[in-house]
């Protein structure tokens, strides 16, 4: 039994998965019968107290952040040596899964837990990292914590308001934070030596491959934007089908137009019209306008821009030949996050010595690990999500998915210095 | 000069525009810059009592009945014969347009005032009849008054309410009618010899035509339901294309296959898409589940019927394609409501007289009429709508067509008896 194998704990990922499902009621739940554990609710607040005490359990030094991120370190064989941060997050959305960030942040517990047990000392230190807001499901503005923790600019925030009319500033101070400290959860680059993220796939494909990880390859970037029709409203007896500008048929081609796109592309992008709106919406009038969201997701840059002005073109045709008027509104842009190409490799190494398909996937969802690609080497490894759900109580996991996770992370940090020139890294002695 | 032409005032189809358009604004109106007269508000009120004024100016007796329908009675040669009802409603929509309901009113007014300014008794007398609750636009119930009137059934409606929470029992009270004797408005049908009605088309099919005026067949019959579509809510980033059950790309398939078979069956019915939702609604996430309102409209019942079921074909097949579940919800049925055949050749012949295209349409609005064609001979005369429009501020007339339209009523009623046998009539005597 070589040494890899006696660290990799046979109970890690069960342990691991249980300490999601104890946070999956309350305390840690802001809502009965479901979980919803918004960012500095109670439910926030009692999961981090414990997720302290879990984390000291298994050995790190504990500290939160200014942006309110739980972060536990266990030091490498030398003092202040750069870090491997492991982390996700440990909000959640309304009715959410048990899984979904929570697990990443518990494997990471397992993964300094095995090292720690054994007093095994790494050339660089191991930081779990549990952010606090990830999904934006309080505040009007995501990854709260990854974005400070990388020095990304998020603008005055302080005043931004929760449904209840709370302010950022107000929840913050509720959790012994400072609103006007909150760029002081800024890392210095040369202190992180990569960033690590497990995270449940929350889509169907490895299930459908029969295979329970996969390396990602990058996460992927979105145009999103609203697409506005407008037509003719008329009483629906009395205009002929032939006198029509109706909106929402005009509207409904769009969506199936930009669906067939999506499908003959269906290696460079997805595509997703997810709201529609017909006005004046009543039973007896023809649509007037209408309007459409239309979201497209692709790890490659170029692809997305194509994408979006074909989707455009395909507009524009419509609405010509239906005669009605149209313009794109609101559009943002959000570019796709390559994970480190030698990280990719070390997680499909692992995978492959697990006896594992070997697959490699685009995160079509946002993660964390966005902030961190384009400022440390970044990987993020996925889990079948059985049935593809996610963000639903029926989120699930297998546990020998779970355990077979820990045991590629731990290889990966093992094997960490074999891809990362570790000794050249400023102010690291290995 | 025959007497018919002589009994055509010139001004009559200005006056009877120009005391639409008084009507259009306060105290007729209960919303500022717009009209909005709903049943029994303060400007029905107000319109009921000037109407009243009008009615007694043209020689008539007035009464208002026990569901609010102002009535006033020009007698025939006899006391006591039965009348032909003139009518319209002069309630309006929210925001609404001056000559829906109100200029049928007017010309009904019109008519009376060019006999009695001569003294000429008919053998049949003239009841100008001024509904008060066509459009259902305060309570959740249309043509309230035309079915009380011919004895339609309409249930326990006293505890209806308005949006400010006030019943129908206290909004009748506060006009000095007591809900409980709104069954009194039934008429006998014995001293009712035929219903006319003259209206605004409220579509644009004359304005194509070049055509002031029409005659209307029937009023078109509806099928309305609700399509309910279930598929797979997912993340719109982390499902493939081939995985997804988006319950709104089919919903939009649907609405487009229904306008289809609508535009493969021009003469038979139109369909109409007006209300669509998908769910849960969010631009990241494929609609989980969708549901369209769908209203098919025909004169002909058989088809009516026919139609539904090929609604039904076509959603099912999409819905088994695409692998989503499928129901039809809330399933209403309106029969066509046949107007009275000699009275449409009468209303031809007249239009013809005026040397004018001859106009045959299906009405596929609903109005006061269609309470009638089942209970007595009924004729509805549509004129010409600018633009098609109306429910809305830009509704207009064209003072020539009004006046064509009067002309054409005073001929209706100078030659009536030509086509009902009036002297066979029970209680009747020329």
């Amino acid at each position: 039994m070589n040494k890899l194998e006696r660290i990799v704990e046979h109970d890690a990922g069960a342990r691991a998965v249980r300490r999601c499902e104890e946070l999956g009621c309350e305390p840690y739940s802001d809502m009965r019968g479901g979980l919803f554990r918004p960012y500095l609710g109670a439910a926030h607040k009692a999961a981090m107290a414990t997720l302290r005490g879990w984390m000291h359990d298994a050995g790190m030094s504990v500290r939160t952040d200014p942006a309110g991120t739980v972060i536990g370190r266990y030091e490498g064989a030398e003092a202040n040596a750069p870090a491997l941060l492991i982390g996700s997050h440990i909000d959640s959305v309304w009715n959410g899964g048990f899984y979904d960030g929570a697990l990443g942040v518990m494997l990471g517990v397992e993964c300094v837990a095995a090292f720690a047990s054994r007093g095994i000392r790494l050339p660089f230190a191991l930081e779990v990292v549990a952010f606090g807001d990830e999904e934006g499901s309080r505040f009007p503005l995501s990854m709260l914590g990854s974005r400070a923790m990388a020095g990304k600019a998020v603008g005055d925030v302080s005043q931004m308001r929760d449904r209840t009319g709370a302010t950022l500033h107000e929840a913050m101070r509720g959790a012994g934070l400072d609103v006007g400290r909150m760029g002081e959860a800024r890392r210095n680059r040369q202190d992180i030596l990569a960033y690590l993220e497990a995270h449940i796939e929350q889509g169907p494909v490895l299930e459908h491959a029969d295979a329970p990880l996969a390396a990602v390859s990058a996460i992927a970037g979105i145009q999103r934007f609203y697409v506005r029709v407008q037509g003719q409203a008329g009483h629906a007896g009395t205009v002929p089908l032939s006198m029509r500008r109706d909106a929402l048929a005009a509207a409904c081609e769009m969506v199936l137009g930009i669906e067939a796109l999506a499908r003959a592309h269906v290696d460079d992008f997805v595509a997703t019209v997810g709201k529609i709106e017909a006005h004046p919406g009543a039973v007896n009038v023809i649509p007037g306008s209408a309007s459409l969201s239309v979201e497209i997701r692709s790890a490659d840059a170029q692809c997305l821009e194509r994408a979006f002005l074909q989707v455009k073109d395909l507009v524009g045709g419509i609405a010509g030949r239906r005669h009605v008027g149209w313009e794109v509104q609101d559009h943002q842009t959000f570019a796709p996050a390559p994970c480190d190409g030698r990280l990719v490799d070390l997680l499909r190494s692992g995978i492959r010595a697990e006896g594992m398909p070997e697959h490699v996937l685009v995160s079509g969802a946002g993660h964390d690990a966005m902030m961190m690609t384009d400022w440390v080497p970044t990987a993020m490894l996925f889990l079948r999500s059985p049935g593809g759900i996610s963000h639903h109580p029926d989120e699930s996991v297998i546990v020998a998915d779970v355990q077979a996770a820990f045991a590629v992370m731990v290889n990966f940090i093992t094997r960490l210095p074999e891809v990362l020139d570790i000794s050249a890294r400023q102010g690291t002695v290995v």
